[in-house]
């Protein structure tokens, strides 16, 4: 181990055009603020990897991608880095796959303070190492002022799907239970809050989280589970009418049991927006068999991400309408998917 | 197969915050301008893949991704998504790896035309094709004008290296010839024109294209390959400079030896740029045995991406500097890396 304080070799606290030209700055920023970090293996441009996981006969490869745009770059509860790790281990999990391997690749305004990269790739470091998958190889580019907004990034994820399992939306079979993990629309909520031109003033936090682990437990403990979406722009709403019209079901949900904070129920309400259409970033709705509902239930609520789970409604055989809700006093309402854009670069 | 014209879901003929708001606008524009020209396997947020190369005894999973952020979009020579499928290629194919699978990951500036989109949209299918590639999966931002530059494309790649494959810059030994595959700084010479702000009009194209299968015959002519990079931002004098380090030789080049348009040459020699530096895209240096070398010269130029194939030096025993230029008069130069920034958003 290496106990000397390594003096940096990056000469001021903004980024510059340097630091994306290829040569010596662009080294030396990417060796300090993330290779140091994220400790990839090897030193070619290309990380080498073997898994048994994906060896195994049977076993299927995940593979995924998302990029990040989300404006303030952090927010009550995470930032950008936390984001696009959470996303990408996310979109691995609800398939089934156990998350392997991310790339990060980050597009850096000119001008972007170099502190706020290392705090950044901090967050990303121990958001992967949480999940259980390592950041293996990565790329940086800089652009002028002006030619982009501070800083994207654009993760991608490796997955091993174990031989045998098969989660999708196209099993869904009319009797389903659906489950989501915990309350809704807290990350929409907190971005728009956090914006600050609303003047809204809110303790919400982001919801966002990385849920490999949980889903793990859920297949243990449901495994005849037929499918999983995390849900994301577009909210509960857009998730479960692209899910209804891939399985041919309709979707019943309860308007009473939507678990919905008071506050972002109530910052809704005065900016005439849905909660069912708020974005979320730690959040899945997942369909299981009607006998295995408690028992995935149980298994959510046994780990932090997942102490909010609530049974939301269920699939029913296929009306004229994919997506619907029950009111109180016995009214129909129906849940159409997002027409438009309720906010932008929400993630 | 489906012979009937599908009328386009797509209103208006430019991008909207809209079509990145995770609604039905976002879905109409993915399925018409990526998904139906990708044609990616499955419905989930996830490719799920297998491969009986990755899944042989002793074989590795290469990984890599990179973001594109070249200005203008579109360039004599190729556009930002052929860039961008060329460049993960050439990242998994440099290290030994049979690239199999890419992700596309697109952001977009609101009010970018959605032609320009399919246009490039099109030209990534092709070089994805041609480079016996798939794109498997991706995802779609978009940010508010001025938020970024017309459109960034990050892409990453997965693909096999067969078992006992060991292409690595440490592998290279004193007495190793070093190749390249044609002229140098044509993609860095194209983008400088293509800006327009310098009124220089040269006939030169930018030299982008993928090189899986150029390397694939190399590595069968030349079996004891040791090294390959390819040579993207800081040009061919860059990646010597890291691979000497990694290697613990001295690289001399011969000045005469460097195959370098004329064009090219007289616009580095009005504007002050050294063609060593500049960008390329289709272009890699290759470290093998001297008894080795013509054979990897031969299979080289068979192909049409490798019809100016040229020895350009060799490795010897570690010196002082790491990179040095033989003159024709013969004196030597040193060959540093490259400190600033020649040219910003060359890729």
């Amino acid at each position: 181990m290496n106990m000397t304080t390594r003096v940096s070799r990056l000469r001021g606290d903004r980024v510059t055009l340097a630091h994306g030209g290829g040569g010596r700055a662009m080294r030396d920023l990417i060796e300090e603020v993330f290779t140091d970090v994220f400790r990839p293996p090897g030193r070619e441009d290309q990380a080498r990897l073997t898994s048994e996981a994906l060896q195994e006969a049977g076993a299927q490869l995940a593979f995924t991608t998302d990029g990040y745009v989300v404006t303030p770059v952090e927010f009550p509860g995470g930032d950008i880095g936390k984001l696009a790790v959470c996303g990408t281990v996310n979109d691995l999990a609800v398939g089934g796959a156990r998350p392997l391997w991310l790339s990060a690749s980050f597009i850096i305004e000119e001008g972007c303070e170099i502190a706020l990269l290392r705090r950044i790739a901090a967050t990303m470091a121990a958001e992967a190492e949480a999940a259980g998958v390592r950041i293996v190889t990565g790329d940086t580019k800089v652009v002028e002022k002006g030619g982009c907004d501070t800083l994207f990034v654009t993760t991608s994820g490796v997955g091993a799907i174990p031989p045998g399992r098969d989660i999708a939306a196209v099993n869904i079979r009319p009797g389903d239970v659906a489950i989501v993990n915990g309350v809704l629309g807290d990350h929409g909520a907190t971005i728009l809050a956090a914006r600050g031109d609303l003047a809204l003033s809110t303790p919400i936090e982001s919801d966002c989280a990385a849920l490999g682990h949980l889903m793990e437990d859920v297949i243990a403990a449901a495994p005849g589970m037929r499918a999983a979406r995390d849900l994301t722009r577009g909210g509960l709403a857009s998730a479960l009418n692209e899910m209804a019209a891939e399985a041919g079901v309709t979707v019943e949900l309860s308007d009473e049991a939507l678990p919905i904070r008071p506050e972002v129920r109530g910052m809704c309400e005065i900016l005439g927006l849905d909660p069912l259409y708020l974005a979320n970033e730690g959040r899945a709705v997942l369909f299981v068999p009607e006998a295995q509902a408690e028992a995935a239930l149980a298994a959510m609520r046994a780990r932090p991400e997942g102490e909010g789970a609530a049974v939301v409604g269920r699939a029913v055989t296929a009306g004229r309408i994919p997506v619907v809700t029950k009111t109180a006093f016995g009214g129909t309402r129906i849940v159409d998917m997002l027409v438009g854009e309720q906010l932008p670069r929400i993630c």
